[in-house]
């Protein structure tokens, strides 16, 4: 959930919390979750579904190894300029690299969805996440789609939370109501993680749903914006996957318009924020991690320089271990963004970890290591790094490298 | 040591190993290797000698920040015109991001050893390795530099080799003959690993002889070429140091002129074959490492395209620990290939893990698990990956990713 916001005057745009249901938190969406049998006994089926047509637009991974449902739902969006009804996704298994029975399963479970629910095939956004390049089981399938639309409710958003889950220990959801002049609207989502996730693209899955009224093209605009300030700066692995897609649909359930400049910007602030919360549940989800680690880089150039050094420094196999080590290794930082790419004098830089000053300017250290540790025991770890050359910010999200991480994927498949 | 070689016809160059020295192998070189006190027990101080003023070129690591023994080095080279007659080197202490006063610290170990030496300091070559951010103890070396000169022997190669280690568990060494129409000459070496180690560069630290006579020129330009296809090749764990240096001196003492066309290729491809054999050394000793990971990639258009897959290959951190649980986990091979920025047809991939074929082209698998395994678990595991595309190939090396890599480095300071 997002963090309370004091409610705002009138005639401004703002964000504030309530209890969430995720995907059907936004009037006019329902959905449910269940199990159909692709995973022994956890949830692994969901649908969420608008009751009206909806401005829609996904953004995908940028592996080109793509799974069938990434070319099956590319597809729909092209043809329907941006417009869908339902959604409907497994965990279990990617059904990628699976050729063109792949496609045609993707198509399948597209077909079984727009048959129980009354709509056309075009208008259903497919997705799948699970193990890599096995043949989808379509058994459960077929049995489990028109059983799973029986059951579409309000109530139903969690359960797509945790029926998207692989080796997540925990659901990722968040929803916030956006207050605005012309009345109020609501912005719902989950994603799931939590191994296989690198920036540079939409990590994951992430399905959100907002019942303000806005057109496909904006939204897209938007959503590619949005994601590159949320999605695109998590990592939890630098193993990019080839089912990520991040979804929003808006149905206008609202009444609210979003169309003026302002009202653009108030939206994409909210959108923003909502997948900013699902990314941080995503990294501090990671595989085989004890908490969540901010980078946040300040002083820099430019944005894509602000970027490339909080992203890097988050990649950094030997800055999360000794975080994860509670060790204030400075040098791994200073280290890390040395081969970001990015022109920066690094005797300029100047790291701090939560509040704890450690690094100077001049590589003057002045590390109180007890109170650095403590920082570094924190459930969320902040890193400061200051580049001493100019104005632009990033903030990119990642957490520790444990043994658990290992242990987790030496045995993925068995 | 190099596999050996059936020897060659008289009229042929060839390569043939023996019982080696490392740098002390080729002729007219002599070293030594001591405990100093800037570790606790194990030695960490080495010099290496040239009997005569030698050829020298060196690669630098391209991470912006530069460790202070690096900056030293890069003008020494400048101003000498790539000749040199010692190398001295620390571990325990990497002397970077330590500013001003690093570079007089490492003006001061260059200056020790000249005086030590009775040479001129500018053709003095200085080297450091161990924790970033830490002044380097100078009251050690002041002793310890002269100390060590009075030890300097052709049997000291081996001792070069030991005091160089860092996390590594062995040591690194390697030595050849060459054997040409004009008369045989030697080329030895030594290199250290174990973490911070990424393609890109010149990784780690790793210091070659040769008592072939070729000029500082041919030599520099041979040597970016043979380090491009060894250790630029090389990943532990994605995180490129600070202190990265390759040098080569050759003294000429063998009295074997390297300067024909044929000549030239000949050194440059057994310069290759030493430093492969010294970075295959190095990844398999990797931080955690219980096996050594070998990707060739073949099939591809060009060897930009096969370099870069075979590097993102050995870069994921889920292929990495899927070889360590013994895991034929294809898909992660697949999907790293996908996102290594190379225009590919994933569906013409074909893999093989050592001689058992697991996926041809169509995404068709032809897996025997039992068999994939069993090539999974040897001290060497090799990944082939053909792309279906062209001719090109490019092999890079790496190694496991186990609990113990991120035990090592959640307390490496400590």
């Amino acid at each position: 959930m997002l963090a309370a916001q004091p409610h705002p005057p009138a005639a401004m745009a703002a964000t504030t919390h309530r209890p969430s249901r995720g995907v059907t938190m936004p009037l006019g969406f329902i959905a449910a979750g269940s199990h159909c049998g692709i995973r022994k006994a956890r949830k692994d089926l969901a649908i969420i579904r608008s009751e009206r047509p909806a401005a829609t637009a996904c953004v995908y991974t940028t592996n080109l190894v793509q799974a069938a449902p990434i070319l099956v739902t590319r597809r729909h969006m092209q043809r329907s300029g941006g417009i869908a009804e339902a959604i409907v996704v497994n965990a279990g298994n990617a059904n990628a690299c699976t050729g063109d029975e792949g496609v045609a399963d993707a198509e399948l479970m597209v077909r079984l969805t727009a048959d129980a629910l009354g709509i056309p095939p075009e208008s259903v956004i497919v997705a799948s996440t699970g193990v890599i390049g096995q043949r989808l089981p379509t058994a459960p399938l077929r049995a489990g789609i028109p059983a799973l639309a029986e059951l579409l409710d309000v109530a139903g958003g969690l359960d797509v939370a945790d029926a998207i889950q692989t080796t997540d220990t925990r659901r990722k959801e968040t929803g916030c109501v956006v207050h605005t002049s012309a009345g109020r609207y609501h912005i719902g989502g989950v994603a799931k993680g939590s191994g296989m996730i690198h920036p540079n693209m939409a990590t994951t899955l992430g399905f959100v749903t907002t019942d303000a009224d806005i057109d496909p093209l904006p939204l897209r605009a938007i959503l590619q914006r949005a994601t590159r300030r949320s999605f695109n700066r998590i990592t939890v692995d630098g193993d990019s996957s080839t089912n990520d897609m991040v979804t929003v649909m808006a149905n206008g359930a609202s009444g609210v318009s979003v169309a003026s400049e302002r009202a653009l910007a108030d939206f994409e602030a909210a959108l923003t924020d909502v997948l900013v919360d699902l990314g941080r549940q995503v990294a501090a989800d990671g595989e085989g991690a004890s908490r969540l680690v901010t980078v946040e880089v300040s002083g820099a150039a430019t944005e894509d320089d602000a970027e490339r050094v909080a992203k890097t420094i988050a990649g950094s196999n030997l800055v999360k271990t000794a975080i994860h080590g509670a060790d204030a290794n400075w040098g791994r930082i200073v280290a890390a963004a040395g081969r970001a790419g990015v022109d920066l004098a690094p005797w300029q830089m100047a790291i701090r970890i939560g509040d704890v000053p450690v690094l100077e300017p001049g590589y003057r250290v002045v590390l109180d290591e007890a109170a650095a540790t403590a920082a570094l025991k924190r459930d969320e770890v902040v890193i400061g790094v200051s580049l001493g050359d100019g104005e632009a910010t990033a903030t990119a999200w990642t957490c520790d490298l444990s043994c658990d991480y290992v242990r987790i994927n030496a045995s993925y498949r068995s």
